[in-house]
């Protein structure tokens, strides 16, 4: 029997430390700000909800296997979400009548999935969720894509680092149906091959049709079909193609936002039309970092509304191994501008006094919590960061006057503590 | 059965629509902004956590009732975490060799302990924590001290608003052994009676005095004990203050933040010596928002490094309370600044080009989402908060212009689509 309890967090669960979540908070301070530029609001919902939710729409895998449960002393069985999109439904729902819509809201809770851990698959992750509820408008795709757009280059992507691949499920069902001859019954299992697409080998693409029921032919033509690319469209009815958002995205001035693929289906089952998946460009990371798509009725489950709607989420993992992938990552943010350092005990309230005149000019300042000799503390002030400190002594204190001192220069001025603020900040800025 | 499931959340927990997360997003950020002024640096750690590190050493209350446990498929039990402080020590554990002591760190998770849901009093909470680890000096008291007013000031309040009542365990045993004449082992009992001295009668606290074995006498000297305020210090053997952290932030510059008060113990085990809870002085809501204290062995379950450590936790509720209490609740910042109106379908593509100029210059812009008459659109833009509008019509576009208009003077002019941004940053900053 261990003496001490372990250290390491719960398997799949991480521990962020400073200066790995000084980055976080930057990476997600930006995207923030890039949605409310884009004019969606933030909403927020419990990490408990009842476990039916789940039960009744998510896919199969999901319920039975990934699923964390508990039963609460009153008997109600909860789950800790494992996605945002039921608890979204199920506020939408709640407050349908005094919502205005169509409405933009965004979250980023924290998700939780028992899965085996991996490269990219974590129990708990934070996503970012970005979703348009309550139009049913060709308008909609466009925002999502400029959105997408805008938050990848907002933390420094360049356009040809990602790819957003998108595909209509009433488009492809028309080519399944009309080019290759798929059969209604087909359609199902035919939609599950197209996701392992890019997945498997050829031989087993082909034992997967023949077991469906697709023939040689068939199957040839189902693999034209999905590498047509957006040359598919000029096969397709053009009912079908008026129907579509994707199509209308396609012939706005959005158009580059996203390329036609036939191959993007989405597990999913809720998704309806519009689906959607962004893919790193790089060799080494060529991947999938997230997607979305549209639904015809989000809350079915709460309401006989039926309420439209358009989204992605967006997982913390894939991000950061994109950022890191194209060199992205920002560094962390140093812990402290400013350290101002009292000679002696006996200068502390003095030092305090001085910093609480730096914080107020907006500095992050701070001073050491126990006495050190002066070299040691520029020595500490140096590794936590800070460029400037603001040394406190007796003489100079009796006559007003502290020491500014940059870190990086070693040079240092005496000034009016008054002054001191600027003198710093004015280091800071050099 | 009825048809559809509630939309209500999981009792005790709470859905924040995008106008209270507004507010709760502005306070929260003041905090952090604080927080990092005053040299604090954020961490995260798991929701879930092995079970046995809230069972070893928390309350009994929260250990057998208030926790949500659950095993996962491996059989590992775990639970959600019902407060912060066993996350922490576990990372300082971990991590003792790469950190430079003493660090500062704050954490703002969510936390759930399942209680009986009353005002006050839900089932997940968010709380701010910060803390000061690996120092044993009366400094961290007085920053801890500073921190709170830092805080609670830069939210609008003013210093008559709160009170940090602060003691000291070790000087209050000197009292209760000293002055009262409390033995070894009536202690225990008689700090657990301190702690609930303002919330019972005094028959009700008498009758439980007698029970400990305390006398007439010595119950009437506890109530002066209790009663003295700072008056107590005086009674107190010098070698004993002497070695007091409180008592030197007493005699410090910074006396001022804090009123000692013998009656503060706090119920939580791991505190050793410095208690404080700061109350609300409004009559109205005359309650202690949140406390805190220091513990001398943070870390203890995991490893045998004794890192001492001083903190607090602040509860979303409580401090939505205190700002409600007081006028202080900030409002909720308007959905968008600028809507951008594309008079027909034709111009979308047009408004949107208008848009992203818009968000470059920083502004939060949106297009609609669906066409409607101009007299609705502009109603729309009014009701989100947007103070500006910019009109997209046919003609001035195909000149290069668009119609800049202020929603609450009514007033608007053509301006180059070149201009937009700078007009309507004008017109916002009215």
């Amino acid at each position: 029997m261990p003496e001490y309890l372990p250290t390491a967090p719960y398997r799949g669960t991480r521990d962020f430390l400073p200066a790995e979540m000084s980055v976080r908070s930057q990476v997600f301070g930006t995207l923030y700000e890039v949605l409310e530029r884009h004019g969606f609001l933030r909403y927020d919902g419990p990490l408990l909800e009842p476990a039916e939710i789940y039960e009744a729409k998510s896919g199969e895998e999901i319920a039975n296997q990934q699923l964390y449960t508990l039963t609460d002393r009153g008997g109600r069985r909860l789950a800790l979400r494992p996605e945002m999109t039921p608890t979204v439904a199920r506020i939408i729902a709640g407050n349908a009548g005094s919502l205005q819509f169509p409405v933009r809201w965004y979250s980023h809770p924290n998700c939780h999935r028992y899965e085996r851990p991996q490269r990219g698959r974590v129990r708990e992750h934070w996503q970012v969720n970005a979703d348009i509820f309550g139009s049913d408008s060709a308008n909609c795709e466009i925002e999502i894509f400029e959105l997408i757009h805008g938050m990848l280059t907002a933390l420094g992507a360049s356009e040809d680092m990602f790819l957003v691949r998108a595909n209509d499920r009433q488009l492809l069902t028309a080519a399944l149906t009309g080019v290759v001859g798929v059969t209604g019954e087909q359609l199902g299992p035919v939609f599950s091959l197209v996701d392992r697409w890019e997945k498997y080998e050829a031989e087993r693409l082909a034992a997967d049709a023949a077991e469906i029921g697709l023939s040689d032919k068939q199957f040839a033509r189902l693999g034209e079909v999905l590498g047509a690319g957006p040359a598919l469209l000029d096969e397709l009815p053009s009912e079908v193609k008026q129907a579509s958002h994707l199509v209308r995205v396609l012939e706005s001035g959005s158009a580059g936002l996203v390329r036609f693929d036939p191959l993007i289906v989405r597990g999913l089952a809720y998704y309806t039309s519009t689906v959607f998946e962004v893919f790193d460009t790089s060799p080494e990371n060529n991947r999938a970092l997230f997607g979305g798509g549209r639904y015809s009725d989000l809350a079915g489950l709460f309401t006989a509304q039926q309420i439209p709607g358009i989204g992605f989420g967006m997982g913390d993992v894939t991000l950061m191994d994109f950022l890191a992938t194209h060199d992205l990552t920002p560094r962390p943010r140093s812990e402290v501008d400013v350290v101002a350092i009292p000679v002696t005990e006996d200068l502390y309230d003095a030092a305090r006094t001085v910093v609480t005149r730096l914080r107020a000019a907006g500095l992050r300042a701070s001073v050491p919590l126990e006495l050190r000799k002066l070299g040691k503390e520029l020595s500490r002030a140096d590794r936590a960061g800070a460029r400037a400190v603001v040394i406190v002594g007796q003489e100079e204190w009796d006559e007003g006057n502290v020491t500014v001192r940059g870190l990086a220069t070693r040079e240092q001025r005496q000034v009016a503590m008054d002054s001191a603020p600027a003198a710093v900040a004015e280091l800071l800025s050099d």
